[in-house]
């Protein structure tokens, strides 16, 4: 039987209720967007299933749902940088969770060591999409702290 | 033949390139966080398809690919709350990406009428995950912009 309760079929129920019955997609899966609950900084976008969803909620760590290697994924358990989790937050139609979080260890999110994952900024120049680092620094050394190979 | 370019095999000019190289996912999507360019408060998160992406881009205006209707979404075409693009972002492996905006007509980005779609907090209650609203008010009436049947 799963956690969470099934969704609502009724709109009003759903965006305006009192039941966190969360929209998983089709792989199962809802968004979730984190900040610092400090200063509000987008940190990283990640992915739940139920059970990271679940962990998150119960133990206050942040737990996610790694598509690339397709495991649970608590984050951090290699860095030391786990996100302790303040506040869950859900939008209107249930399918996406904001977590505001105090980042622990190097107080880095990012696997470059940067704090943020979104460090570069997008534009079209000459009719092509361009990146520009923002010069965020790393604050820590992925080779030492991941091994080189990772 | 696409506008954005395949993305890198090679993780280095993934992550450290100059190349916007987006990863659309298994459905053609990426993630899109939108907050406030104003006090970086979260507004909502949605999902592109190239056309929404290269659209926004290079309009400055936010297009989404609505998941539910299936279809291109010019966000605050019918509200007149149309999301002025300041800033766009991406993450590190390219899957995600953040506008900064300024809302248009009634500041608010929640078809609900409320500013955000985050107005509810999730929490654990007796074993059962449970929302509280945050009393966020609607800045408009819902009904009357979309028509009471929507």
């Amino acid at each position: 039987m799963s956690f969470f309760p099934l969704p609502a079929s009724d709109k009003a129920a759903l965006e305006e209720g009192d039941r966190f019955t969360p929209r998983f997609d089709g792989a199962g899966l809802v968004t979730a967007v984190v900040t610092d609950a400090g200063d509000g900084e987008l940190l990283m976008v990640g992915h739940m299933n139920e059970e990271a969803l679940k962990l998150t909620l119960e133990t206050g760590i942040a737990h996610f749902w790694s598509r690339s290697r397709g495991t649970l994924w608590k984050k951090g358990e290699t860095s030391g940088n786990l996100l302790h989790v303040e506040e869950v937050r859900t939008d209107c139609d249930q399918d996406a969770v904001w977590l505001k979080v105090a980042v622990g260890g190097h107080d880095a999110t990012c696997h470059t060591g940067r704090r943020s994952c979104f460090y570069r900024s997008v534009r079209i120049e000459d009719g092509a999409a361009r990146l520009a680092d923002d010069g965020s620094g790393a604050k820590f050394d992925p080779d030492a702290v991941y091994g080189a190979s990772d």
